[in-house]
């Protein structure tokens, strides 16, 4: 682990040091298990109870903290600061630990010297890694993939061929990238002919696919997870989707088949998607959001079939209520009958008259 | 890769040729990727304008499109036409890899000479696979288990003891087949007391599984996936769940424990059922269906709990209408009361003079 | 297989024999598959027309059921006594297989002799391991983890770096413990900083976790599932999470980040939190529930944001009817309208008199 000096973090950060600008600081930890010597941040203002809690000798804070007895480091945002300082904390060189004899390395394959590639993984013809990747045991990647630089392929990780995976790239254990997209023609007998699927996966710069998600290939072309998207567990990826820049898919997820996301579209967990639609950018689904039809840059949607986030949470809201809806529904229909009775009789009293 | 000659595809495909028949052919690809001396496939009529965009050499059409510059073949259905035509297009003979040194095999595997199996693949006490199988890398087969012909188990899959599986079956990546199913009884301190899991898992001849699925074992007897029925990614099937003929089930969806699909039952995305339900021949659930009860054969169902497919549709058509609705409903309360107070002055006015 | 006397079983169970008492027993099978010479249960007294059809020649019931022509052993829990009479048949004391020659042991890792560790597995710095634990073929266990003793692994199971795994634990196939928590910090350009996950994954005893489920190590501290729950398939559990004892989370459902679950908490199929909420001991989550806020102590609650089970079960129950409603709203809204302008006529006619 790093040192370093506390006015280097204020620099780091574009913040403001109030307290001990020489205090040496070598851990991040969270504002309730930081200990002495600690750097931690707190993300609200108004949680500054906790400031004169905390055990941490140093705290990135919001703007409207002012002062403190501990020394502060005023930052914009805090959750932001403190995770580039902690990156920085934990950053050290790559250590190659070289291949281990155990592996089953295609003799096609081309491997750089400074890798790290763990027992049990298998790498099949024409594979091509970049240079400081760190590939988990019993990982297998198939005939044709390449894979960029400093990419981490976690324990038992499947790359299907053909698939090509960028630099940075985070793959978490368990996850399966390039099975087959689910494509089938039904036959006149109700039987499900096989459609062969031909296209392979692209995954740009900087993306994190979290444990045991699936990524189709696409069936003719390519199914595309575009730089910096984030995916969490257990998310599904049909055959010829594409994710933009910088989305972020939450745990459970589902883009079906052909879904096109723009940038930084965000998928709740559980949300998922008709195939064939799109939505623009910054687009918001709701967790459990389900979308059945385009959604333009920029909304925030909820529900299924998703609605504007706002309706939504007002439908959501008085669902409980249709019931006692439905009863004084008939009450007024029933007095309404009622109603009309009285004022046709009168009307045929008056006229009667 | 084959080549065929265009008059031979119309043949194979029932379609009527109209340009040249002697059209040598290749390689099948989508309408948009197609290049010249392909052939590709216009699902649509009305999508006839990328008809005349394709590069492709030849195109699969529907009997709507009469005419083209491009040699065509009319057939009924394009989508299944393609589909045939592209899998006698890579067709291969089986390439026998054998078996890789890695692996590890028991000596009372009985294990065919015409095989590929992968490295790091272990076969435990009295399994039988059949001729032509492969067997991924990383793929663990525990004892007892029976696999037929042709099947193909991709990478990191896990076939627990005493399943049976037939010819053909494909199963994607990391799936799970024959984990134990999900049975607990409480004791009278609220822990749960394991039952023991002592069925096993059938899965019958040309039934396909995606990437990390769970097939659990039954508790007794037997869960069972009929033939040509095809599983999408993540899907849960729990114990004694009997899937009939050529059912699909889509991404991340559910059966529950003991519960009995028919043929051509077809669950859509994130669909569920509540346990010991039955659905009868071709009932479809929509995406995110949830049936908590037995749905009659050829019912088309969506919702949660599930309604007839119109009623849900509508009913979800106007959910976010339920707020206005409120309101409307309070304003018609207040002045059916102050119309019956109305009324009821008239009445006494009259009953006064 | 053990042979018990009848007499024997019903001693151990606190049931009441009415038969044979010498009865020698070996098998539990369920009603409909039972053989002569086993036993069986019958759930619930309504259905006891099987226990005249069954061929078992003993039968744990109800205490309802009073009398019959098979040796019975009337119990308060019938499902309770078989769990428990089904795993003293099947018990049997552990057998240790040793190392197998090909897997892949850090030097420093500590393992007792006691223990069956199959092929191609992965166990790195400093694990150690418990003893007569079972890890299955190509189970990865990364540095600093420890595991308990007779702990079961089975196969493709990953365990990251630094997690705690307690006695008598069973994991299923696919499943991965301790994957990074999904948490990441936006920039001012939209782009998502990692941050780092440093936390760790602690699992008490006797908890069971299905096959493919992805249990994410805590941002800072710990993930923390208390000992006697049960896991189904699929499931996700988010960094920082606490799952208290005997919980059951049943398949595909999820606990998002920093959820904290009181003991016997039941999450339904496909259930899900939003983060940073808390369920108090015994509380019920059916089936899809989407939990927004704390729900206290011993509540039932279903539907997506959740209601109180029986206000949700008759939403849920009126949903379709919703159309019809607003319908018959439109309606009385243009019948009152007339009504009104009848009586504002009557009394102009009044007041005009």
């Amino acid at each position: 682990m790093k040192n370093i000096r506390a006015d280097k973090i204020a620099e780091m950060v574009g913040g403001e040091l109030i307290g001990d600008p020489s205090m040496m600081i070598s851990r991040m930890e969270d504002i309730d298990g930081a200990e002495e010597g600690d750097i931690t941040f707190l993300v609200k203002g108004k949680d500054k109870v906790k400031l004169k809690k905390t055990n941490a000798s140093a705290v990135l804070v919001p703007f409207e903290i002012e002062e403190s007895q501990k020394t502060i480091i005023r930052v914009k945002s805090p959750y932001l600061a403190s995770a580039i300082i902690h990156n920085y904390l934990l950053a050290k060189p790559f250590e190659a630990k070289g291949v281990h004899p155990s592996t089953s390395i295609d003799e096609s394959a081309d491997i750089p010297d400074e890798v790290s590639i763990d027992p049990f993984v298998v790498i099949g013809k024409n594979v091509r890694l970049g240079p400081r990747c760190h590939i988990g045991a019993g990982v297998t990647i198939c005939a044709d993939v390449i894979i960029g630089e400093d990419a981490v392929l976690h324990p038992n990780v499947t790359i299907e061929s053909g698939s090509r995976i960028g630099d940075r790239v985070i793959i978490h254990a368990g996850t399966v990238v390039g099975s087959d997209g689910y494509g089938y023609a039904p036959d006149e007998k109700g039987c499900h002919i096989k459609r062969p699927q031909v296209g392979t996966v692209r995954i740009d710069n900087d993306v994190e696919i979290g444990a045991n998600c699936c990524i189709d290939r696409a069936t003719f072309g390519v199914t595309w997870i575009k730089s910096g998207t984030k995916i969490d567990n257990l998310v599904q990826i049909a055959h010829n989707v594409i994710v933009g820049e910088n989305c972020l898919l939450v745990a459970q997820s589902a883009a079906s088949g052909s879904t096109v996301f723009g940038r930084n579209v965000v998928m709740g967990g559980q949300a998922a998607t008709k195939g064939h639609v799109t939505l623009g950018d910054g687009v918001m689904v709701a967790a459990r959001g389900g979308i059945t039809r385009n959604i333009e840059a920029g909304n925030i949607v909820g529900g299924f079939p998703a609605l504007p986030i706002k309706e939504w949470t007002k439908a959501a809201s008085v669902y409980g209520r249709v019931p006692e809806m439905r009863s004084e529904l008939r009450r007024l229909t029933r007095e309404v009958k009622a109603l009309r009775k009285i004022c046709e009789s009168e009307r045929k009293y008056q006229e009667g008259k």
